[in-house]
C-alpha cells in the first residue's frame, strides 16, 4: 500500500492518466494543460456534472473503490444520454484524506474507465486533491449530439405515449438489502464486543480465550445475498442505457421529451409534465418489474408499486413518443409503454390495477431531505 | 435563517438560478435539464475543473460565503484566461451540511454572480447536495478560442521572453496574516477560559462575575487588518487576468507558452520548461513584488524572494513570447519580463541580485503535501 502524499500531486496525475488513449476527433487535447480542449464543428456540445459525497451518496462498507468508479462515472454519462446525445469526454474531480492509498485511487480510475470504454470516452482532465473528511467526488461529462436529435424535457405532448427502458426499483430494493447486511453486520459486532466486556468484567479467562478464537469469525461476516445479485448490480453498477438510444436512433424514433430515471419514475414524470405543461396517465400493471424487485419487497413488507414508482437510481430511459409510433416502439426490446400524456388539467394520474385513479406523488429520492 | 431542506433540492435550484439572465449565443440552453446545451460552431472549446474542500484549499473563520463564491468562480475562469481563452459559461456544484442556510447559499451564488458578470459569463447547471461532513465545491468553466490562438505549456522556445503580469507573494502574505489573527483569536479564547475554570475552581464569584463581562469583548474580537488590505484581497478575492489577456490582443501577441500562477511561479515556470523541453533562467531582481508584500515578509522574519517564487494563489499569469515581442511587451503596463527561456540542458535557474546562480525548487502549493 502506498501513501498517496509519496507520489505528490503531479506524480499522483501522472500515474493515473499515463495510459490514457484518446479516441474521439473531438478530444483535441486532454490531460496536462491548464484545460482540456475540445472540439464540436458540427454539433451541440452538452455538459453535466453530479457531485457524489461519502456517507449521503455512497457508502464504503458496501461498495468497493473499482466499483464507486464505475457508478460514478456512468450516472453522469447517463446524463448526455437522456438528452439523446453521444457521450464523448469526462472529467473527474476527487478529494480524499489520508486513509487513502493509491491503490484506491488507481481501483476508482480502474472504474472510471471500464465504464468509459463500454462508450468509447475519453478522461480528458481533472482534479485530485484532499479531503479532511469523507471522500468527495464530481464528475463532468460532455458529450453531443445534432441540434435537431437533442431531447428536452419540455417536448412532451398530448396523446404522446410514455415508454420506460429496463425495469424499475431493482436499486431501490438493492439498496434496502444493503442496508439490511450493514445492520446485521454491525449488531453481530456489538453483540460481540458486548460479550467481551462481560467476561472483562468479570475476569473470566475461558471465556475470554473462547471469544478472542471466535473474532475473525465475527469480523469475516459474509452478508446473505444469495439470488439478490441482479438487485445489488442494479444499485451498485448501474447500466447508462446507450443501447436504448442506439435502438431509438435506428428505429428512426426521436423521443419529444425524455430524461434518466434517477430520483423515481413519479418525481421524473411529474417533471417532464411541469415542463411540457401536460397531465399523464400512467398504468400501474404496465410499470415493469423484475422478478427480484417483486419478490424482495414482498420480504420486506414493501408496496411493490411505491417502490417502482417512488425507488431512484435505476438509470433507465423515461421518454414520450408520439402516438405513431406505437408498432415502431412495441418491436424493440426492453421498452415499455406505460401510459400517455394528456391535458395539463387532468393531473398525473396513476390507474391501479383495479382501476382506481390516484393522483402521483414525488417522493423521489432526494438526498437534501435525507439529511434532516 | 431558512433550513435548506425546507426548500427541497428543486425548490432550492429554482430560488439559486430563477433570475439568471443568459448572456452568450453559445448558450442555447442552460438549467432545468439533464444537461446544459451548447454551441461551438467556430472555435475550439475549453473546458476546466477544479474542487475545493473546507479545511483545505478555504476557511470559513476568515472567509464568507459571498467571497468563497467569488474565488470559486475566478480561480476557474483564470484557467480559461491561461490558455488564451474567452470564459462562457460555468457550471457549479455544492454539498453542504445542516449548518448552513439558504441565505448562506444565496451569498455563495451572489459572490459566484459577481465574478461571473464581471466576465460575461452564464451560470447553466450544476447540483446542489448535502454533505455529512464539510463544505464542498466543484466548479467547471467552459471557454473557447480560436484553434490558432489557444496557448498550450509546451510552447516556449530559446529565447523566448519571460513575462508575467501584476505582482506575486501577496496571495500568500495575506494568508499568513490570516493564520496568525486566527491565532491570536484562539489564543484569547483558550486564555479567557483557563481564567473560567480558575474562578470556578476557586469558587472565586466576584472574579466569575468580571469575567462574564469581559466575555462579549472576547468574542468580538477585532483582527489587526490594518494597512494589509492589499494583501487579504489578494488572498481572498483574486482577480483572473483576463485584462492581461484582452491587452495582449489588441497588441497582436500570441504567447508561446503560458499558465496562471497557482502552485507558486517556480512551480509553473518548471512546469512550462518540461513541457516545452527547455531550460530558463529567471532575475530575482525583475520578480515583481508589492510594497506591502515586502513589509509583511520583513514583519514574518520570511525570505522574500521564496515568498514570490513559492508562494501561491496569485492567480497571476505566467507566459513566454518571442524575444522580438519585447517593445510591444513593454508598452503594456502591468507586465514584467524577469528572464529568459534557453536551452534544457542549462537548466532552470534563478540569478539572485548578487549574480550567483541557483537551481529553481519546485515547492509550489501542494494541497496534498500540506495533508501529511
Amino acid at each position: 500500500m502506498t501513501e498517496i502524499s509519496k507520489l505528490g500531486e503531479f506524480g499522483l496525475i501522472d500515474r493515473l492518466t499515463k495510459d490514457i488513449q484518446i479516441k474521439n476527433t473531438s478530444t483535441q487535447y486532454g490531460v496536462g494543460d491548464d484545460c482540456a480542449v475540445l472540439n464540436y464543428p458540427k454539433s451541440e456540445v452538452l455538459i453535466t456534472s453530479d457531485m457524489l459525497m461519502e456517507g449521503i451518496h455512497f457508502d464504503l462498507t458496501y461498495t468497493d473503490m473499482h466499483t464507486l468508479g464505475y457508478k460514478a462515472a456512468m450516472v453522469n454519462i447517463s446524463d448526455i444520454f437522456a438528452m439523446n446525445g453521444t457521450p464523448r469526454q469526462l472529467i473527474v474531480s476527487i478529494a480524499l484524506g489520508k486513509r487513502f492509498t493509491v491503490e484506491d485511487l488507481d481501483a476508482f480510475y480502474m472504474g472510471m474507465r471500464e465504464a468509459c470504454s463500454k462508450w468509447n470516452i475519453d478522461i480528458v482532465g481533472g482534479d485530485t486533491t484532499s479531503s479532511r473528511t469523507g471522500l468527495a467526488i464530481s464528475i463532468t461529462c460532455v458529450g453531443e449530439a445534432p441540434k435537431e436529435l437533442i431531447t428536452y424535457r419540455n417536448g412532451a405532448k398530448e396523446t404522446d405515449l410514455i415508454c420506460v427502458s429496463g425495469d424499475l426499483g431493482a436499486a431501490y430494493m438493492g439498496l434496502q438489502i444493503l442496508e439490511r447486511e450493514k445492520a446485521v453486520y454491525y449488531s453481530q459486532i456489538d453483540d460481540y464486543n458486548k460479550k467481551v466486556r462481560e467476561a472483562q468484567a468479570h475476569k473470566d479467562e475461558a471465556k475470554l480465550k473462547a471469544l478472542r478464537e471466535q473474532r475473525q469469525t465475527v469480523e469475516d461476516f459474509q452478508p446473505d445475498f444469495a439470488g439478490k445479485e441482479y438487485l445489488l448490480d442494479r444499485q451498485l453498477k448501474p447500466e447508462a442505457r446507450g443501447d436504448i438510444i442506439e435502438k431509438l436512433r435506428e428505429a428512426n424514433i426521436k423521443p419529444t421529451a425524455m430524461m434518466d430515471i434517477s430520483d423515481g419514475l413519479s418525481s421524473e414524470l411529474m417533471h417532464i409534465c411541469k415542463q411540457s405543461q401536460c397531465g399523464c396517465r400512467v398504468y400501474e400493471k404496465e410499470i415493469p418489474i423484475d422478478y427480484q424487485t417483486a419478490v424482495t419487497a414482498e420480504q420486506f413488507n414493501m408496496n411493490l408499486t411505491t417502490c417502482a414508482l417512488n425507488g431512484g437510481e435505476d438509470y433507465e430511459l423515461l421518454f414520450t413518443v408520439p402516438i405513431g409510433d406505437h408498432e415502431k416502439i412495441k418491436n424493440i426490446g426492453g421498452i415499455r409503454q406505460i401510459g400517455y400524456i394528456t391535458k395539463e388539467n387532468l393531473g398525473c394520474m396513476l390507474v391501479t390495477r383495479d382501476n382506481n385513479e390516484f393522483e402521483l406523488q414525488a417522493q423521489g429520492w432526494n438526498p437534501l431531505r435525507d439529511e434532516k
